[in-house]
């Protein structure tokens, strides 16, 4: 029993499949992002452009935000100190629950340490409550939601895609007694395509089964105050859970859950990945709460991200580049290949001074390798041609297929 | 199916059985830690001293903790933006996990959101790259190993706690040639006792064992530099795995492990809980990285944590109070009963504002409930006589037995 060689060899793989990550050392420069610095090699920090950060909205270098943040950390310091039912539960934490559960009009709301976390946690210990119950996921559905649902241990089953036939087809299967839950998003992250919100809810009523929703590609960016898709498509008050993220459109770190308080009270006593854990450091939760607020209030962002997303997808597509149909934020373009992937990415790095990281397996299928642009409202028109330029000369000097010629 | 009345009965048993949890709603006074404010009812914050905080040295206040963090808040702004590999590696991560691996004397480190994921993303994909792994658990292991040995799917052994001859018997019935991983704590949080780090190391150089320890409850308190237990006992070089956390004696938030290169490389690269979420917050490294250098240099905060800790242990003892036997710095009070241990905790928090959170199921076994208290550098010896002789109050208005009439 050798373990290095083991261990030698699991690395082995992804170099070979030529999926070995390297992460890109970087810093953002607040106030300017998404200008940024990136320390690679070891010739000093170099200016480089964000074009794949999650901080859908530039909330995180918001000055409301900062000087909440700021308040907070030389009000009470640091860290929470405990768990949430051993010192670690601040005021700052409830002010925020309530914040969250009115976002999404729900009668709680619970935090956690990330949305990996919340989905984890929540969809584990939801199906062990409910005795013998059948969990429907959506094929694509991320990581985390996979996670909680096999460290439920319950029985599950997976629909294709978006694909209302086939959840039916399933659901029909099963007793009318058996608990059933419907675990699905509302934006697919690395496609940019939307759930049927509504259309997934009658069945669930049909059905008899609980909505659970991911939304952490949504809230903050969709409907009037940022409460999501949902909010949007006015469907908040047919899906059990909401669960959403503190780390992307609110531009700090953490997740969270929405429902009834029955289920919050239920999530909160009895899942492990709550209980026994250090709560969020409450100066994170202090600037959630200035990023919450003010996107309830100010269309401004929203609206800067939806043109800017707009603009970029027509320049690409103009250029014959092959942008994938999103419908939203999002805007991938089709690689298929990790090698490729990885070299464009390196080309832009190097010589462009442009930020993408290529994403491959186990984040996209294999043979879907993609690079995946987030451009946000901070973002320049004069950014977006540098990336479009950059793009077409990439692909001509590496003989790839334009979209038109394809 | 009526899933509300599921969820109603859910709580119904938590209140029936007296372990309903109601989180206490404070604000730490930063500078002036242990004294904080409280929120219970609405009669505005009320002044209390804090008697159950993990943040063990009050590195949480400590000036070059906020320093750092209040820097980098301006440099960089609020989150991270990305996962590790997607925009979220910033240059404090980078330079804080080489300050972690040095401090455990490792080739290397790996961040997490917390101790908590560490220990469920380390645990889980550790055992899935070894076919066929057996891992052996101590009895007691935290929530979040068990969650990581449960996840991984492999076979678990439980040996009884701190109990060498079990182990070695459950050790020498596996084959040599199946991978094994032991799985410990070094300080055991609610009953403060330590593992036989030695005697277990030899156990696993015997069969073959890899051996994953966590420090949660001493990085930051114990050895020269801070390193924790195996640092103290100069046992970190015979461990494969040391994981810690961010959250409890370096005041902030978040988790670790440190190990050679190649299983840092292999979890970075393989593990869902490391991969798939958003990266702390730059903010939190920054904060971390200074409270580890200065704990790196500095004893006055460890001495003064072991000084009082074992005055308030002589306090206890001395009125008479039944102090479990800890060799560290946690001071837990049996009490066996989780009504009692509240109404204890509820008479020192309205009478007294002394806040000890009563600990109960599932976080200690059922009848082993009671009062945890963590005094720290900054607890004086006029808070402790208050606390003692309040708990003698208690102690004799509940007619409580005293542990020299028991």
């Amino acid at each position: 029993m050798n373990y290095g060689q083991i261990f030698d060899d699991a690395i082995g793989r992804l170099h070979s499949e030529g999926r070995y990550r390297v992460f890109i050392d970087i810093l953002r420069n607040k106030g300017a992002f998404p200008n940024a610095r990136c320390f690679a090699g070891h010739n000093g920090p170099k200016p480089i452009t964000v074009w794949c950060s999650n901080d859908y909205l530039a909330m995180g270098q918001h000055p409301k935000v900062i000087e909440a943040m700021e308040e907070a950390l030389h009000d009470v310091g640091a860290g929470s100190g405990g768990t949430r039912n051993i010192g670690g539960n601040t005021h700052y934490h409830v002010q925020l629950e309530a914040e969250l559960a009115d976002l999404h009009g729900k009668e709680g709301a619970l935090l956690f340490t990330s949305g990996y976390v919340s989905n984890d946690a929540t969809l584990s210990t939801l199906a062990k409550l409910l005795p013998g119950c059948v969990i429907f996921s959506d094929e694509l559905n991320h990581a985390s939601m996979i996670a909680g649902i096999r460290n439920s241990g319950c029985r599950k089953r997976v629909f294709r895609h978006n694909d209302l036939a086939h959840l039916e087809e399933l659901l029909a299967t099963e007793d009318r007694d058996t608990p059933k839950l419907i675990a699905f998003e509302s934006v697919y992250s690395m496609d940019g395509d939307v759930a049927p919100i509504h259309a997934i809810c009658d069945l669930a009523e049909k059905y008899n089964a609980l909505t659970y929703i991911d939304e952490v590609h949504a809230v903050g960016m969709y409907g009037a105050r940022g409460g999501g898709i949902t909010e949007r498509d006015e469907a908040a008050h047919r899906i059990d859970i909401i669960e959403g993220t503190l780390g992307k459109a609110f531009g700090v770190m953490g997740g969270y859950i929405a429902a009834d308080q029955r289920v919050i009270d239920c999530i909160r006593s009895y899942a492990p990945g709550f209980i026994f854990t250090t709560s969020l450091s409450p100066v994170l939760a202090a600037g959630v709460l200035a990023a919450v607020r003010h996107l309830k209030q100010s269309n401004v962002e929203r609206e800067g991200q939806q043109a800017h997303a707009a603009m970029l997808k027509a320049m690409l597509t103009e250029r014959g580049l092959p942008v994938m149909p999103s419908t939203t934020h999002i805007v991938p373009l089709m690689v298929g290949d990790p090698v490729r992937a990885k070299k464009i990415s390196d080309i832009l790095l190097a010589e462009y001074g442009v930020y993408v990281q290529p994403i491959n397996f186990p984040t996209v299928p294999r043979g879907t390798e993609r690079l995946r642009f987030t451009p946000g409202p901070s973002h320049t028109e004069a950014m977006m041609i540098d990336l479009a330029d950059a793009l077409v000369e990439i692909w001509d000097r590496l003989e790839l297929d334009l979209a038109h010629a394809a």
